[in-house]
């Protein structure tokens, strides 16, 4: 029953639960200037990346990360034609949103270029819009890159980062999401990998509260599985500036849609946004108070 | 990154995945006539009952699994009385069947005592409702249970097995479904639990299949979160006797409920329904053959 080193096993501490992979072999590791990158051939989970300990993505199910951090929100907005994302090097997001024909312009901003270049090597299929000439990447400091944007210059900003500890701990902060706001346009959305919902309600609620206290009024957690971050299942949180109806989404467009998903569709976009009975019941605490 | 003694592993061999637990004590083991049950208890999930090496529950989410077996189809059901649950031994879905004032009568039929005087001793909040008047426990063969049943005994049937290998194996064919069939009512409703979307749709399409071969004309797979399980993502598969519009549920009485849930509610209720791209693919492989 024990697990040994034929396994990748990524510990959730706070929570004494773990997930592993078999793994058949290790293919690459690279210690770049930011974070310690691992890539490992899975026995059926095909690729795996793990920075730092963590795991990242596998080729087998990312598609549903990948699909739900970007087609709702994209599919809320109107018209989205500028998409900023921070993080993301991975190259799966933006493959994602270049699938929207309204989409003029995407710019990707992961300070650590190791991961795209490594993603491009073990993970081809997910850099396939990396030469699109709509997309420009740029290997760079997020929270400088929004701090320093032109008011109203996006329409939409993804945040695809990792965990709220480490390197990304600053793209949590009200003061960031002070800067996206003041990036975003008049009916821009700010979305947010938020965490799990099971184990990390601690992390969603504080996030929520930054948006707000950000100068956005209203927030949107969409839920969805993800079987190898912690539980199992995962969130995103999702902001509108000014009086966006985040509730609302291109329906027909979703139906009509010209491009595949694996995941995503209109019956779960509407069902992403359902809060279980325990969410409700805190989240209407932290808006009590 | 390895994981010693001090915590339990269940490998999802065929998906060369694992999801562990960390262990602070072995509270209890037991050979009973059927099945190796062990008793854990965790350092956050509370206590974790494991049979045959395969975590079954834990006081932590077992909730998502117990809410989601029983309320989708006695909500879906204009007024189930008679209900007739299969294995579910530890008694969660026995106590959630009975937060229905419309039920008069529920018997659970698990073919191992143990199991039940174990969930009494370890987790005896899932036990609340066994000495309800309404409820009796018999502890028997659920093949030959429905096998002897009257025609249209019951309003529900809830198979809340253990995996279709081992003791259970025959709670998944055609010919008991045909059983079930026969002894539910003109609206009766079987439900499944039917394994994870992510991993076994190779097991999910032939519990379908043979439901339909059993007479029912309607499936209906719903699909929610469970940590604990393999992928952390799991479904019940509803069938229809005759014409039940398994779509269409109570939902006034879901909202206007007099009882408390933790994960259920109606906008979960809609939300189970959604079938992703990939599962809508795969079961409409299905239909057209």
């Amino acid at each position: 029953m024990t697990l040994d080193e034929n396994w990748f096993s990524e510990i959730c501490s706070e929570r004494g639960s773990a997930f592993s992979l078999k793994i058949t072999e290790k293919l690459h590791t690279e210690q770049s200037e930011f974070q310690y990158i691992e890539i490992f051939q899975t026995e059926t989970f095909g690729k795996l990346m793990v920075i730092d300990g963590f795991t990242m993505l596998s080729s087998f199910d990312n598609f549903l990360y990948h699909e739900m951090l970007a087609h709702p929100a994209l599919f809320i907005h109107d018209a989205p034609q500028k998409v900023l994302i921070i993080g993301g090097g991975d190259c799966g997001t933006l493959r994602e949103v270049l699938k929207h024909d309204s989409v003029k312009e995407a710019h990707q901003v992961d300070i650590d270029e190791c991961v795209t270049r490594i993603s491009e090597k073990f993970f081809p299929e997910l850099c396939t819009s990396n030469n699109d000439a709509r997309a420009s990447l740029h290997f760079d400091d997020g929270i400088k890159w929004v701090k320093n944007a032109k008011a109203g210059e996006y329409d939409l900003i993804i945040i695809d980062s990792t965990d709220p500890v480490g390197p990304a701990e600053g793209l949590f902060t009200e003061k960031f999401y002070r800067d996206c706001h003041h990036a975003l346009g008049d009916n821009g959305i700010l979305v947010q990998q938020s965490e799990s919902p099971l184990f990390h309600m601690g992390i969603i609620k504080p996030i929520r509260d930054a948006m707000y206290s950000a100068g956005f009024p209203s927030q949107l957690t969409i839920n969805f599985p993800q079987c190898i971050y912690p539980s199992g299942w995962w969130s995103a949180t999702l902001s509108g500036k000014n009086k966006v109806a985040l509730e609302k989404f291109r329906e027909q467009d979703v139906d009509q849609r010209s491009f595949e998903t694996r995941y995503y569709n209109s019956a779960i976009h509407r069902a992403a946004m359902a809060q279980p009975e325990f969410m409700l019941r805190e989240l209407e605490m932290r808006d009590e108070k």
